[in-house]
């Protein structure tokens, strides 16, 4: 079973600040490159695997899909996310991304931001979303860069040059990462790009596309604090077809 | 134009003392797991590009494929592959892989082993294999990775609390490395893991496997001075299919 960090009120206090939570996708650096990869969403039948506040789901009605599941560990996520107003076509649901099971055959698109890392067994959880997906149906994520999640003390340091740098250590020792990010003893998953990929093609997705996210030029002259972003990459995107 | 570094005499001279230039392929500690990847090569018309001193265009024989191209750069390197023995199944000519060429649907395996973070446009170089190899016929090829190319300054580090890192700046600033590997100012074309994947699939290619190479626990109790490869990867490996 995975950690329902979200439900923890400090942890849950500090995501409600950032701006992905306040301004919703546009909040977000890398949901323009992630957009991108989408299919067109209209008349689609939709999963958000992670859906949080529902700012995904929500957009994805917006822009035609025909119905929408949101699942989430997290009540409070979901309560939120029921609150922004009721759809017709949105079901939010609870669910345990480790204990997932689907329906056959009945989406077009599952799609999922930044939850993968929570998630102890992708294999597990990539099979069930392919049996899920209609012939053609994409796959659509995005989760935290093993760079990022690697180092037993992830964070910048200062070289004897005075250029910054991100230090990484035991990239390929796979495994539980306990940090510090909103609150204390948040774990999430380390595994390899390899074992990403290679989960995916076990369960029977074609690969279509992998991102390493590099903010734009546009982006980061919008906000020059990006510009460490092009040190290490903080997000993968990927997009699979079943 | 790909840089002819191999055939700079302080390379050559360093290069040639390397253990996988002495004992061949099983010198090389990832050798097994790029072989677990290759098809039964029985049989098969094999392309190796930058073949070096032929050892694996010797083994491709051994393992009874019909004919082997070794292509490499180095005229040096050539002639230690030629010197190593007349076999009327094997051909070795020079070649550039920024500026390849290759019969159209003639091989069955295209294999590369450290190379291709020579080669400027690997796009370019994808489509040509591509178009070279039969359908259903794979390519298979190791390159160094992402993260140990991108520093600009790659090695390690001690951080504040005694651990050993590899701190890993302008990862997602693509484009040439010039080190100081063996001779001074080798140089190197870095991408990320999503760019060559992505110029795979753009070629054509789908993805069957991806591999950051990590010792096995028989290699490192073997040789412990291998266990620090635990921390950062050295080597990609990918086999894809057209």
């Amino acid at each position: 079973m995975a950690q329902n960090i979200y439900d923890r009120e400090d942890f849950f206090a500090g995501y409600s600040q950032l701006g992905r939570s306040i301004e919703g996708l546009e909040g977000a650096a890398e949901w323009a490159a992630l957009r991108a990869m989408l299919p067109d969403i209209s008349g689609l039948r939709v999963v958000d695997l992670g859906c949080g506040f529902g700012w995904f789901c929500r957009w994805a009605r917006e822009h035609g899909a025909k119905e929408v599941l949101g699942l989430d560990l997290s009540e409070k996520m979901l309560d939120r996310a029921k609150a922004a107003g009721p759809d017709i076509g949105i079901t939010y649901a609870k669910a345990d991304l480790d204990q997932l099971s689907l329906p056959q055959a009945s989406f077009d698109l599952v799609y999922s931001s930044l939850v993968l890392h929570y998630v102890e067994d992708v294999l597990r959880l990539f099979e069930t979303v392919h049996q899920a997906l209609a012939p053609g149906g994409h796959f659509v994520f995005s989760t935290e860069h093993p760079i990022f999640m690697a180092p037993t003390k992830p964070g910048w340091a200062i070289d004897t040059e005075g250029r910054k740098t991100w230090p990484v250590d035991q990239y390929l020792v796979e495994g539980p990462r306990s940090t510090n990010w909103l609150a204390k003893g948040v774990v999430k998953h380390h595994r390899t790009i390899g074992t990403t990929l290679n989960a995916l093609i076990r369960a029977g997705f074609t690969i279509d596309h992998v991102e390493e996210f590099r903010p734009t030029d546009a982006q980061i002259a919008a906000k020059p604090e990006l510009a460490e972003e092009l040190e290490r990459p903080m997000f993968l995107l990927v997009s699979a077809r079943r």
